[in-house]
């Protein structure tokens, strides 16, 4: 059982009202002079080996479904096998 | 300005209705195989220094807001300088 990470994040010209938000509310809440931004994070546990094939369906998920790349980024990333085991469930 | 993320996800032991729906969305959609697990990544832009203190400052505020401790886990990274120049705005 291998694990791949994928990370969406709004695209930097793309306004991200989530993240304006809790930037806001953490400056109220006590902690300012912190800009946030929001995105999304997606832990991929994928059933059986993990060939090169495998990886590039989990790419084609990523671009095609979790993000929307109009107005997203998105990276993916093999996890490391200590933060592998350490999710295991 | 340096760049901190923090990463949060459902605590393995808690439902998480969003992957699920993920899961299956994929299944549907041709990418069997893969379970998701779906949290959420903020990166966060430290005005001034990253000292020590400002940092802890940023572990508190994700302890306290951005996750919530009894159903998630959160991570905080500083971003590699590469990182935080690429996605400069």
């Amino acid at each position: 059982m291998a694990r791949v990470v994928v990370e969406v994040m709004p695209k930097p010209e793309i306004l991200d009202p989530q993240g304006k938000a809790v930037t806001g509310a953490l400056a109220r809440l006590g902690f300012p002079g912190l800009t946030v931004r929001q995105g999304k994070r997606f832990e991929i546990d994928v059933d059986g080996d993990l060939t090169d094939e495998r990886l590039a369906e989990v790419n084609e998920a990523a671009e095609k479904l979790l993000a929307n790349t109009v107005i997203e980024t998105y990276t993916v990333h093999v996890a490391d096998e200590a933060q592998a085991d350490e999710g295991d469930r």
